[in-house]
């Protein structure tokens, strides 16, 4: 018995212009819709550039709630398609409160779910933890009508922690939209070894938990608009993976609509030959809720 | 500053003959360390064939003490050689009680400490439930002259929390002895998808952890000497992977010993580039501890 659903990654560019913005992502989610998607992938924070470059208090004027209108057009667009949609917004909780957080809006338009980007990141150009709260929803897989999402954001996607317990939540598919990119004044080798490294590891999480993996990055040059120097350079490579972590369609670094098949069926086989959920120590592993051993 | 270490991989095939083995082993130590190696890595159980392809009572005559034949020829050749060891035995603890065991011999010949392999598989042909009973000393790093070894035992590779807490009680390097091998009666792409997905969680650990991994595997073919027709073919592949993932040697299908350095300053630069172990959100671990978040 398959349970095939057609994916659709929408890799795209994003520039100053939010209306544009919002505009590339609903073109894309058309061309993905009209090449039979059922379920849709947005990359992080796609309605405007990535603006952790550098640290501004102006820059929450970009915050929207969840009633907002990223929301909106994506409400729309879920509905008028009839596609889950899976989305991403710098969130306004409340004055001086701000949420890295994706919107899961299931096939009919009604909100199926969100997440709080829960690992927040912090170095030269990507000033997350000025930003964003870290997330209060923990890690929980969201219904929808083509499956349960274990929907994940960006610098989640380095923890073998978050991928496992949205598994054992349910979760029939791991989702990170995402904003990565290489920095220029790395050499090529080491930019390669970073691309490569940020593959393996999610190729990795669908190994450990017999789970396909989504991941959708945004592409493009986008200067430091503070002139600090911090340019990002986002280095795409959007990638759908099987749940042996075998990799079914890859994008390449421009703006490109990703679209496959998964079968969701596929994963409780590869648990069946390679059952790590049944061996798990748990009786042994008290110290992952140490911050370190010593 | 760099902590350059050459590590040695001897990748070879067992027989019927333990003798014959053994010889093999020291045979591959004594080129791993001609070649200038300062930790030699074998593969999983390497006295013998792979005698978990089926349950027989009368195969518990091949466990052996801590202080066995194994340990002894082990023992003598680190100290002969000046180089830290890690092998591997099916370890006679006490009578009805056996463990899937490695043993660190410090490069002076001491036995720097031992690892009872935590997670124990259990599938056609690999009958291990009945031979191991699971470890029960934890995921503890063994110092070593030459720096602090995660070991950890194949079927271990395909679990993040073992390598994390390796990781976070100040293991330097991740090592796998490792017995695996193709299923002849999956396709072609069904065995290449294995292959695959056992080299990319690893790699994936090296990447979570920030820590170069050793994997040392066995060849060749092994007949199910009980007729039951679970005939064994090990894949080799046995691989050295820096600490962003990156493979920087690779054996092939046949007998060989693999040797190349690696510089474990290295892994302290790519934490900070990639400070993961400083956003880990333990408040958030606590199901990691269940079966399962029902």
């Amino acid at each position: 018995m398959n349970r095939i659903v057609r994916v659709g990654l929408v890799q795209h560019a994003m520039g100053p212009d939010l209306e544009e913005n919002r505009q590339a992502s609903l073109d894309g989610l058309a061309q993905a819709a009209s090449d039979g998607a059922d379920l849709i992938l947005l990359p992080e924070l796609h309605a405007s550039e990535y603006f952790c470059k550098y640290q501004d208090p102006a820059l929450f004027e970009l915050a929207e709630t969840l009633d907002g209108p990223t929301r909106h057009a994506l409400t729309d667009a879920a509905r008028h398609h009839g596609v889950v949609v899976v989305g991403s917004i710098f969130e306004k909780r409340a004055p001086g409160l701000a949420h890295n957080t994706a919107l899961v809006i299931d096939s009919d338009g009604s909100l199926a779910g969100t997440y709080r980007k829960m690992h927040i990141p912090d170095d030269p150009g990507y000033n997350e933890k000025f930003y964003f709260t870290p997330g209060d929803l923990g890690f929980v897989p969201i219904q929808t009508a083509i499956g349960r999402l274990g929907v994940l954001v960006c610098w989640d996607q380095w923890y073998p922690e978050a991928a496992r317990l949205m598994a054992m939540a349910g979760a029939e598919i791991l989702l990170y939209p995402t904003a990565i990119g290489k920095d220029p004044d790395d050499n090529e080798d080491e930019q390669l070894r970073q691309l490569d490294a940020w593959r393996t590891i999610q190729r990795g999480h669908a190994v450990a938990n017999g789970l396909p993996v989504l991941a959708c990055n945004r592409v493009g040059f986008e200067p430091d608009r503070s002139g600090g120097g911090h340019d990002a350079e986002f280095w795409g490579h959007s990638f759908i993976a099987g749940p042996q972590g075998e990799i079914i369609d890859e994008a390449g670094t421009e703006s490109e609509v990703l679209v496959a098949d998964i079968d969701l069926a596929r994963g409780e086989q590869v648990r069946r030959i390679w059952p790590f959920l049944r061996d798990r120590r748990i009786d042994a592993y008290a110290d992952l809720l140490k911050r370190w051993r010593d």
